[in-house]
């Protein structure tokens, strides 16, 4: 396939899974608009049609609490109660104090957001509307990420808590630990699980875990999602990839701020906050890695996975933790092992499960944040690696949700949006263009 | 004792040991000048006696070598040859390029003169000389920092890294590890301690160790003092203390740099160098202490002693690290167990030595630090009760090298002018005062 008709491609899914308001993660399997899909699939957007890269923002906005809080799922008022589980019904925003007039769920993604508007801003800085776009952006992000630091950090350590697995890598062995010391109620909830309709189960988290993310998405709604209780939770963790993705998302609302005439200071501050508690807190220097650490307990993971590598998108690392992280990237378990790079485990890990969701498989965001943080630097030759594998796994396999690591067969479902939008983002990049080579 | 008794022997003690230029840091046991010991002596004679405290500094800053390095020792021509091992013709720092006109030591130690230099200022900034003391200080302090950036960090790490355990804390059990890979000659070295000719050798490091030392100083110096070769040293290590009192060090530069007119841009931009590395190489998050790092494994040392303390300096520590470490100094090992903290080595550790150098004894210099670092802070209380509980051994037991932790005893050589001139230092600060209640 040439790049112009990835590209053609790319633009097709996601016209096809735009609803005329926003864009579906993907058409079959996920019918409303997920919080960090969104981001991802503006940054797509943006290369092609940077007002409706704004729509897509804009639309997400209004899902936005009261108290900041941007939430994981807007739920689309097309889309029937049972075409998702758990639904509108299920969260019930609505009930709650603060919430907005769109139904939503009450927990939150990871905040690339901030990253979102400023690759749309830069993408067409002229448009009709890009200015007003800036300026309304700046006060939800800021509001946003206000959220994060003060409802988020109970204990003030720098870093958000998250309360749910679904606010992260849903499946991924980080979370094995804590969830493990999650009580069931004796009576376990009665569901139908809707995503395995479209997929096999097989790929997807297994029905133990779904049940205990069930429970604990109850308990918080039960709560009211009261960020105020957040100790008496059963699952509280911090993790390195959502702490990193914070901590750039502070440096482009500082370059927002800049660009919107607000002081970009607070923000960068903010940021040096971040990188301190996340070298300090989440840095296991034994396993030269970023790891996880369960609240609850205190206690730092100690598991490898894709997060590890997440926090080289801080451009303060020193050096020597640098260097660590891109040869942990580069080593046999990671780019230097696994055909079709970044695996979210390590292959060479007793964890790895080749075919299941966030155990194992390729999933191409998580690949253009590492190649986000490594282009420019010195490790660009890895940067180079992935973007160019990247384009290789879409182009032989579609547009698919996540990929098979060891063969690069497509997982999950197809015409998966944010994949096509990250495609879009690099065949807009000279660099990667002009060393692309796609097999025929 | 009363605070006015106590101030009089302090000074009294200071002004025995002074030489007519710099003061010793004993009469009996050390008969020439040492860095670090000038560098707190001057902050004592700061408190009676500032023209004293600049000349003490500025007779330290004339064994600077060509390349910004501030000799451990800088030799008294008025001392016998025999007065002190290793002496003037060990260590033959005249026959070395860049060496100063006065014979030197060629190592160094912690670089706590820039502290000093800022105190000696605020004590008499209007004193006669007092401007021109502070520009020639900027001057000569920016180099030897310059020295431990450039010449003594060849990973680029960010930190400094020591070539001998003189550079530090002699014997702690972080060396251990290191010192046991050094490989001594079939020849070993024939000396005379005289390190034992006053303190009984119970007291001091084993002879062992002593004959590394040795090997390790003759290594170094038939390498001409050169640290470009630092790879092919047997001996390097990062060390928290003297990594945490250099990041202290390039902020008090700064504000040093700000008074003399300079930029001080530059010294918070090291300092923070410094905070990063530290942060990112030293800190180990699952023992909840700085530790030391071995260059030559990459290992670190996992060993606790009150070196894991010391980096409680660094004003940017997430509250989680600090609150880790804080719990840590007030735990059993530390404050919480020692009768007469802060012990050396944790008292309740297998490599405690209550009579030992640095393997248990408490030290005045290193209350000093924790005091500085401590006042002002959420943990303020444990600053007072190492300020008032150093105070109590000095009244009782006398100016003392170093004090026994379990019973207060005083060890080592006695009319020790450090623990003089901190006890002047604590005497001049009104809160120390206020509270100070001294047994009659």
């Amino acid at each position: 396939m040439n790049p112009e008709a990835l590209w053609r491609e790319a633009e097709t899914t996601l016209a096809r899974n735009w609803t005329g308001r926003a864009t579906l993660p993907s058409g079959s399997q996920y019918p409303h608009q997920w919080s960090w899909d969104s981001a991802f699939i503006s940054i797509g957007w943006a290369r092609c049609d940077p007002a409706r890269a704004r729509a897509e923002l804009a639309a997400l906005f209004e899902g936005q609490w009261a108290d900041g809080r941007l939430p994981h799922i807007v739920f689309s008022a097309a889309a029937p109660e049972d075409a998702y589980f758990p639904g509108p019904a299920f969260w019930d925003s609505r009930a709650h104090n603060g919430s907005p007039a769109v139904a939503t769920t009450g927990i939150v993604q990871p905040p690339v957001h901030a990253r979102a508007v400023l690759a749309v801003y830069e993408a067409g800085p002229d448009g009709e509307g890009a200015e007003g776009f800036l300026r309304e952006s700046y006060e939800r992000l800021a509001h946003w990420h206000s959220y994060l630091r003060s409802q988020r950090d109970p204990g003030g350590t720098g870093l958000p808590a998250l309360v749910h697995p679904w606010e992260s890598l849903d499946n991924s062995p980080l979370w094995d630990a804590p969830l493990a010391a999650v009580r069931l109620p004796a009576q376990a909830p009665h569901f139908t699980r809707r995503d395995i309709t479209h997929v096999g189960a097989r790929y997807r988290p297994t029905d133990h875990d779904y049940q205990l993310y069930i429970v604990l998405a109850e308990h918080y709604r039960d709560s009211g999602y009261d960020d105020g209780a957040l100790e008496k939770t059963q699952f509280l963790v911090q993790d390195p990839m959502f702490s990193a993705i914070f901590l750039d998302a502070e440096l482009c609302l500082a370059r927002i701020a800049s660009l919107a005439g607000r002081d970009p200071a607070p923000h960068e501050r903010h940021a040096r906050t971040v990188h301190d508690a996340m070298l300090g807190t989440l840095w296991d220097s034994r396993l030269g890695a970023f790891t996880a650490r369960d609240l609850r307990t205190g206690e730092l993971s100690g598991v490898v996975t894709i997060a590890a590598l997440i926090p080289l998108l801080d451009p303060w690392l020193p050096d020597e933790v640098a260097g660590r992280l891109a040869a942990l990237a580069g080593s046999p378990g990671f780019a230097g092992g696994a055909a079709h790079p970044m695996p979210s485990v390590p292959v060479d890990s007793p964890l790895f499960d080749r075919y299941r969701y966030w155990r194992g498989p390729t999933w191409i965001n998580m690949n253009w944040l590492l190649w986000r943080a490594l282009r420019g630097t010195k490790y660009s030759a890895l940067a180079d690696r992935i973007a160019q594998s990247s384009l290789g796994l879409v182009a032989a396999h579609g547009f698919r949700e996540y990929y098979d690591p060891v063969d690069g067969t497509g997982l999950g479902t197809d015409e998966f949006s944010w994949s096509a939008a990250l495609a879009l983002d690099w065949l807009a990049d000279p660099e990667v263009h002009a060393r692309l080579q796609l097999d025929a």
